[in-house]
């Protein structure tokens, strides 16, 4: 083999595919390689007219048609694969060669990973790529951790595939080992409150302003010409405006209220706690779409038919609706507590029962209450109950209080004194008793940028509009 | 040796000698070791008439001193200390004996190291034992994980020394393995959020009130002949209407209004975000203590001078408050976003460049917007900005925004529309300029129930009050 490749990719998957022919369409010879090699020939067949690709068989092949210093960029599942494709490729490259992880990995296990290739005298790039599919093809951020000597020789090809602001790449040597994993993740936690707040704004206009979805959709267009311009504002325009083909209904309707999630904004907010800075705005959103997916646990409480603002709510002094709302988002605190014991009991097969577990914290410890009497009953009541707030002394305590709770929250807010306790609580009762979740629309803009189809509400199975597509023809998935 | 003793207590250091001294008490010989000697001679010296001790000089001679099957409480830090001393003792007991972790591990630690012990033969009880000092000798709380058969053999014991309601111990086999230490975890959790709550409560009687802490102090002590009545809500009153003798100001007046915290209400939360629990009400409070110690940010915005509520906020169309809200709200999420970017930056020496992250997030990935690029100007006019908030930009963005998402906030309290992202993003916001919190009166709580010092407003160092002798003198610490 005469020819040498500049850069390999193993893991020929969409986005290893795509940030191949990336490479390839900026000129750069690429090798490509694939555990089956099927997979691998599918790619050049397909798109070998778009530049030079070198497909190898075995991993040997692959190692041998690449230029010193070897770039190995890994495109495969984060977790144990990645630990895989490292140890088969490690023995074949020699001092100075790099391995480049593109995929999702936790920063901690990039950070093991570079520290163990440095002592082989080999470079570990762990690098995050955001963009999803479109971006790895036409241009995605990306964000490079590993030692300086690395980004020499890698960063110009990666800057040359990265998109572009005003002829500046998106793609910096963001520091070294796990930095460039870290700021991806920090960059989907951002993005999860950023959708979460983008939907909190639609469900404000929709049943406080009274607007239908495609009303919406022109406000959030107009949006999108000002400050908030941006792609989250602008797919959230073409979400809302959608038609579902099927039912005539606003998009939006048709889609189950569950949002999913992956693992990053959850890591976002785990990092952030060990660090001890309040994200809480990052943990609202990831809390949120939990909050939807629980569905036994929001259906106990649509039925149970825990109530809303009274249509006048009478007046009470500050003394006692300050008892109203302390005692309130006491119950929401003990409730999601418990449920984390059910969660966990269910998870590790313990067997917990709840209710013995709040009798003996009646005395002794710290929480030690009164109040756990209740709390102990209503699991002697129902021992399968979804959440203490169904239970009829907790709704009872709740419905006579929630008019003064919110009466609270509102002050606070307008009055400047920080009451991150009793808003979030109240936050989280009105998401449990809401029959419809703004989730809806995260589903459909994740959907959208990432292909992470949805559940609809008037039929079984998973779906994925072609949002691309003229027509935006829905699929099942 | 003739005399055996029913169980042995190693790790003698103020919980593990009052465990002691609480089987003692109860007529059961204790067998009692420490890594130094001199700290068993000294509990037996000044304690010996409370009941029977066994003192051994060596881990030998104290397995030796106990009867079958032995049971080991060890009561030594979390964490490494632990695992050093079931190294020590593991091969000196025999098959069915119990090892009993009774400090504050990590549920994952008790699930592997009753793993690994069960494979030898022997029995490993993971015990939360919650109520501090004075509930170690008195009578705790204790949630005792480990096999049935081991709570068979333990569990009257343990019933024996708890504390007790109408008779009945606060105790209870809660189920295998980690399940006592995790239940425990929790317990930390909902008291975090618990103090929280009230610290918000005694905020607003106070700011929005206009009561002194005395009069709070009377208000706390009515409601705990009420439904809210517990402990924390007991000594909240004691702290609130305690006076500050070097000044004679209220006491939660000269404490330093920063929060401290241990690990457990960051693991509940870590842990409820892996099982998908939305646990909103513990994290806000693990944030808010977070914000409270973040003492450079809080710094940085009370000079910049966040602006509070203006007295008479103009009318606004819904849309254009709705729009207001979102911005400043995701203002907030990427000013939390980026100061977890450089924390981590600092932690793990990565020296990342946070105006050049933001510079690459500009197009290709999810986030893309054109807002991304006031980010980067901020990093460029000061790359050490505590708060992207406080940037000139910014500063202006939120205060022309404040108004309306004030109104919005409230609006989604009062109409029941759940806002979890607007209203915590507002609460931090509010927080972050507030001049004194009510950490204060957290600090007071947390010195009250577990000696854990507070720092004073008016001179270093760090102080503990004697809250149970007659005067509550304070010394220094």
């Amino acid at each position: 083999m005469t020819q040498k490749a500049q850069i390999g990719v193993t893991g020929l998957a969409v986005m290893g595919r795509n940030l191949a022919r990336n490479f390839a369409r900026h000129g750069h010879t690429v090798a490509v390689h694939n555990r089956s090699y099927s997979r691998t020939k599918e790619l050049v067949e397909e798109f070998g007219h778009e530049g030079t690709f070198l497909p190898a068989e075995s991993a040997e092949d692959f190692v041998a048609s690449l230029e010193r210093p070897r770039r190995v960029v890994i495109m495969v599942k984060a977790g144990a694969p990645t630990d895989a494709v490292i140890d088969e490729f490690a023995p074949l490259l020699e001092e100075g060669d790099m391995l480049i992880d593109a995929g999702n990995a936790h920063y901690a296990d990039t950070r093991r990973r570079e520290a163990a290739l440095r002592e082989r005298g080999l470079h570990f790039v762990g690098t995050g790529v955001s963009g999803g599919e479109e971006g790895a093809l036409h241009g995605p951020s990306i964000m490079p951790g590993g030692s300086k000597e690395s980004y020499e020789a890698l960063g110009p090809l990666l800057e040359d595939i990265s998109a572009k602001v005003d002829g500046v790449p998106c793609c910096v040597h963001v520091g070294p080992d796990g930095a460039g994993h870290f700021v991806k993740m920090v960059h989907n936690g951002i993005e999860y409150a950023d959708m979460q707040l983008i939907a909190e704004a639609y469900d404000l206009l929709r049943r406080a302003g009274g607007h239908e979805p495609a009303e919406i959709a022109e406000i959030f267009r107009g949006w999108n010409e000002g400050r908030l311009g941006s792609y989250l504002i602008e797919i959230t325009a073409e979400v809302l405006s959608h038609v579902d083909a099927a039912t005539g209904k606003p998009f939006v309707d048709v889609v189950v209220d569950a949002a999913e999630q992956k693992g990053t904004g959850r890591w976002t907010v785990q990092s952030a706690l060990d660090l001890g800075v309040p994200v809480s705005g990052i943990a609202e959103a990831v809390f949120a779409r939990a909050l939807s997916g629980g569905t036994d646990v929001r259906k106990a409480a649509v039925e149970a038919g825990l109530p809303g603002p009274s249509p006048t709510g009478g007046e009470a002094d500050l003394k006692d609706a300050v008892e109203q709302a302390l005692f309130a988002s006491k119950i929401v605190a003990y409730a999601q507590g418990f449920q984390q014991i059910q969660a966990a009991s269910a998870e590790y097969g313990w067997d917990i029962d709840p209710g013995a577990t709040a009798r003996i914290w009646r005395a002794g410890c710290i929480i030690r209450a009164k109040f756990l009497n209740h709390i102990t009953e209503a699991y002697q009541r129902n021992p399968q109950l979804p959440t203490l707030l169904v239970d009829d002394y907790f709704l009872a305590a709740v419905s006579g209080a929630q008019d003064a709770w919110r009466r609270v929250v509102a002050l606070a807010a307008t009055q400047g004194i920080p009451a991150p306790g009793f808003s979030s609580a109240l936050a989280y009762y009105d998401g449990l008793r809401a029959e419809r979740l703004p989730a809806a629309l995260v589903q459909g803009q994740r959907d959208f940028f990432g292909a992470h189809t949805y559940e609809r509400v008037d039929r079984d199975g998973k779906f994925h509009t072609l949002w691309a597509a003229e027509g935006r023809a829905e699929v099942a998935s």
